[in-house]
């Protein structure tokens, strides 16, 4: 078989973590790519560089793109407050930042045409996730066709593929399978806060803990690490 | 009616002013945006400036986003050579950078969405072109069901169009509007070249030349400007 290469899109967090991992066990090669996008702070992209050297990946190049000269997120915009009481029902956060994932990817497919790669992890879930509206299904399904449609290798029929494959997992299955891809979770960084430890309080940190505590791994909870 | 704001896509070009100014003329408040990418040189960028302020913009923003980290076009990698012997039919010259005006286009929604404007103003020309995928009439379509599913707006039900009104204008017909709605062409740069003036060889002054010539207008052209 050729060896393919896969764009893993690395936040710093489990979710991409593991769907690298997942790449990698499927025998890809690996390149990482982590973006200084002017977020609140440069922790999870410590955690990015760690994780991309743990996991030996082949490369791993971080992008500035500074979309806090806008703001319109409480995580680019630190006059905003994080919230902490919890996820609601059909209420988008304002953590979500407008336009990111849409940016991040397109970026991806950049890299992914100059270097020949042919596909493009995401670690985008939507099941316990924020509700952000650029996590769901029908977003990427639409930004695929956009893929085939906006790149060279596109229109010759060589697609990239964006392979999300936690889209439809349980936190809890995320966990489990991280474990088992020996992804070094406690060097992930999930806390929206900057602080020298993850709040616990924050919507990542619960959903997170929340997993961890289920599936009896409480040892890896915000608080313990 | 309530006043409408639209980004406009500045490249520094004749056909991104034109449509800045088509927005203008129908009353709408305008943002300008600018991409530093690694571009060859940076007189794109400064007449994108001059342009800006000529036209008096409400604001005018430029945003650094390298892709010559990874090349793969001659525009970003000046190991490349620019083509200089025409466009050649059916196919894509390395003057196509991969993945741009998907990185812009995503850049423009998420500067348009927090600052709540409802349109991006797009250059993008499918008639006189060198044939570039992202400049394809299907490539917008999907985009704009994208756009839709991306943003906290969109799925509101509130969503930001991108609005391409020069799309299937031939080249003359652009210039003819540039100049009854009073462009300063003189001030536009199209060439890839960074030269002290245009090269008049490469395919986009080319294209602009070859329209001037045919409405009359060879003053405008490469070489007397």
């Amino acid at each position: 078989m050729m060896e393919q290469t896969t764009i893993a899109l690395l936040s710093g967090g489990v979710d991409s973590a593991t769907a690298a991992c997942i790449a990698l066990e499927d025998g890809q090669k690996v390149i990482g790519l982590s973006f200084d996008y002017g977020q609140r702070h440069l922790k999870e992209l410590q955690a990015a560089k760690d994780l991309a050297k743990d996991l030996n990946l082949e490369d791993h190049l971080t992008i500035k793109i500074n979309l806090s000269s806008w703001g319109g997120s409480s995580l680019t915009d630190s006059s905003q407050t994080i919230p902490t009481k919890g996820i609601q029902k059909n209420i988008i956060p304002n953590t979500y930042v407008p336009g990111r994932n849409t940016i991040f990817i397109a970026i991806g497919l950049s890299l992914a045409e100059a270097r020949g790669a042919n596909r493009i992890a995401l670690g985008i879930n939507a099941m316990d996730y924020s509700g952000y509206p650029d996590c769901r299904p029908d977003y990427l399904e639409t930004y695929q066709e956009l893929a085939k449609l906006s790149s060279k290798v596109g229109r010759e029929g060589k697609g990239i593929s964006l392979w999300a494959p936690l889209l439809n997992w349980k936190k809890t299955k995320i966990f489990k399978e991280a474990l088992r891809l020996k992804v070094p979770i406690e060097k992930t960084w999930s806390c929206y806060q900057g602080g020298i430890k993850p709040c616990g309080k924050c919507d990542s940190c619960r959903i997170r803990d929340q997993a961890l505590e289920i599936i009896g791994r409480k040892d890896l909870c915000s608080q313990n690490i």
